[in-house]
């Protein structure tokens, strides 16, 4: 049983889908409930009448306070107990746990950790996902039926897309190209060139290339739960390896997790892209990596099963996991750091 | 892991269900096959053939013998084996438990533990079922995904109606009224009167009242899994609550309930009522209920599952809660009662 | 927790269900990967790449080579790896399991103990079935949800027929007819005789009989996993019970069960007889076998539910028990003796 990173943010739904309703969500084995206050900011609180356990958000939202809807129990968006119907007394220990957040990029951010530690100014963020010269498009909530960490080692491993994405993503040409890696601080970053070779497909549908081009992968993974994958090609010849990147097409892949349990996770997905910004090819994009990103489910959920089936098997070592095997230490080394905190 | 009470009839299933066919059923966590004899009595039996396990409500019923379905071995309303096909012997040691039923209010009623001990003369009765003035009308089965005493807990609590049914038997009216409790041997009764107010929409639209009405609710729980609901209006100033009920309307809502297993259990409810008797009405009735008791199963299911998340979880009281508390006491103190004895 | 023999040819799949493609199995726990070599012979594989433990049944077959899903690591018809893209070292714990596969009567049979073992000349085989007088029509790969062994009890078991294939493969004429048994080395004979009676409504439907018949069923047992049902009708007084058989009726049903696991199995069965062939009649007894074992399969299904409910309950032993206790205990020495040489 691993333990969850806590005093970070993670991603935990689209913004989109919060507003005057109150809406239950799950995160590392944690129930939570989320409105949009009065005021517009989101209020996460757990998703817990204190009195008998039923979610609060089977209750009412009345105003900025939530009412349980088994015996009108009522909290306020700090959590303390504002009324008890049918007595004046409100019980000492009568609140529930609220939780920080914070909106950007389109999704709401959580702190489940220590609150004093939350600092909205460390929420991630992608500059190109703001500058009007790009374009961004929200993608789906995809449900993964395996642990959070499974996902992040695809999401450190530029050599899959040869294998499993060869519709979409990848292309022969990259089958043996190397992976580099390089560890940073709460980061790993993995990466390859494919030089000289036939665009993948999404490129040769949305691009404009005649022939051969030099295509980048780099894997931005910052722990422990998101993902940016900045990829892209140009003309062969124009000097893209080298830094000239004026006719590349590019494209950030954005990968925002939320570690639902020991055993589920949600990909909240979205592209920044410095391309046609028209609805249709917005749509088309968007289609593309649902399909890709639907592989990779079928993959990390198989998996799933059989990490379960063959627990304590030995696998092989190969090169490509040098970089997801660094990037669990390195969430391993944060959650322990943690715990001797509190301890 | 709770101890059930087994000296004590249980409502099990509706009378009008139980014919000449085998009918499974599950009680207290037992398997008991059903069928009315040629006579006309409800017979109870373990729903396992001794030889193999087969559940008996697989095989036949010939006259008043069941026949097992796989090898034939057959047993009569006893319990006793009067049958192996291929042999003249039959082993001592076949033969399966029988319980003791009984019928009335149009349910079946077993007796699952001393056989001696049952005596049909202690059956639950509600006087105005019988009663030609009063008009009794029978409603479901409903399931509920959760332990029998969460959902007694609800019936030794006339404070939920004003949040839970809003649009059925409660209203605002009620939202601040303190619950009222009397203890008595083997029972726990729960009240209280909302007066001056108006109607709740279930009796404003089955009464006849003018403007606002006095409210009782008496909540009558027998331990261990019965609850009669005595509620009903009179126009205010006609002194109901001193005991005039001359113009009121009045309902018994009755809950017969079976513990089928820790999380599982069986709702039978029925109305009996001294107001308007037409097919109509009766009909429009139950379909209230109906929706009302969906809302509570929604809730204790909900609570079910939480209950197990949170294991261990303290949860804060309130004045509601007295009530309940000391059911659950009584029941356990009546089940830790027989352990004693059968020690 | 049973154990499994191992050193024995499982029937695995229908021959006919295997060709270009990755095909997912599962026997004694085990998952395998089939597919036919381009020299059309089957290979089975575990179906797990040793890398991340996808399965290679979610890869590609690419000639006689299977390539993973995820990263394209490659294995040969010997299960040793023979690629892993992006470097040229191949690590020597890279290799996957095979196991031997034969194919006979129209199924892969499967070896999952020691190789060195297996000898192709000791698959099951039945003489009739490839005798060009008789018919052979395949049926169905049935799954039981149940142990295989409680599928053996019941091919162990003649006496079953009256009681549960009323409409096929008995009548009342058989109930308490005795059972009579022989065991042999590594197999178990059970068999009965009915004789001047109606004949069942299997044989009244495809025999042409005048009136009363000798009927008899032959079940041959061979351990673990096989079944061969004898059976077969004659006019009585033609002297069928003597050996004379000349203007009989008679069908070889067979059973050839895949244990999956503890509590699943799959019953490939088939049925070869000495009457007429056209391919009406042989849709219509297909489908009569198909009636009868989903009868079976019932009756299994509710056994292994109460074998689980009842656990440790100690049940009557009555005649016709003899013969599938002794096929239980054949099988568990068989399993002994295997974990004897192995320690």
């Amino acid at each position: 049983m691993q333990n969850y990173v806590t005093n970070t943010w993670y991603p935990l739904t689209w913004s989109r889908d919060i507003g005057r309703e109150l809406s239950a969500h799950r995160i590392i084995e944690k129930d939570v409930v989320l409105f949009r206050s009065t005021e517009g900011t989101v209020i996460a609180m757990e998703d817990a009448c204190p009195h008998r356990l039923l979610p609060l958000s089977m209750g009412k939202l009345k105003g900025d306070h939530v009412e349980c809807g088994y015996h009108g129990v009522t909290f306020d968006c700090a959590g303390s107990c504002v009324r008890v119907p049918g007595q004046d007394m409100v019980p000492a220990n009568a609140r529930v746990q609220t939780y920080p957040t914070h909106e950007n990029m389109g999704l709401v951010w959580i702190w489940m950790g220590d609150p004093e530690l939350a600092d909205p100014a460390t929420v991630f963020d992608l500059e190109q996902y703001h500058d009007p010269s790009w374009t961004s498009v929200e993608g789906d909530a995809l449900h993964i039926r395996a642990n959070y960490l499974s996902l992040a080692d695809n999401l450190c491993d530029p050599a899959h897309v040869s294998f499993v994405h060869q519709t979409t993503l990848g292309n022969a040409a990259g089958e043996d190209v190397p992976v580099q890696y390089a560890q940073e601080e709460g980061k790993m970053l993995t990466w390859r060139w494919v030089n000289d070779a036939p665009p993948i497909p999404l490129f040769a549908k949305f691009g404009n290339f005649k022939g051969n081009v030099d295509r980048w992968h780099y894997y931005h993974y910052y722990a422990p739960s998101i993902a940016i994958i900045d990829f892209g090609s140009a003309d062969t010849g124009t000097g893209a390896p080298e830094g000239n990147r004026d006719d590349c097409i590019q494209i950030f892949a954005c990968h925002f997790m939320t570690p639902v349990d020991q055993e589920n996770s949600i990909d909240h997905w979205l592209h920044v892209k410095n391309f046609k910004a028209d609805e249709e090819t917005n749509l088309a994009l968007s289609a593309s990596f649902r399909e890709a990103f639907a592989e990779d489910k079928a993959i990390l959920e198989a998996i799933e099963i059989n990490e379960n089936k063959y627990r304590g098997r030995k696998k092989i070592k190969i090169a490509i996991d040098a970089a997801p095997r660094r990037m669990r230490k390195m969430v391993e080394q944060m959650s322990a750091e943690e715990s001797l905190v509190e301890a």
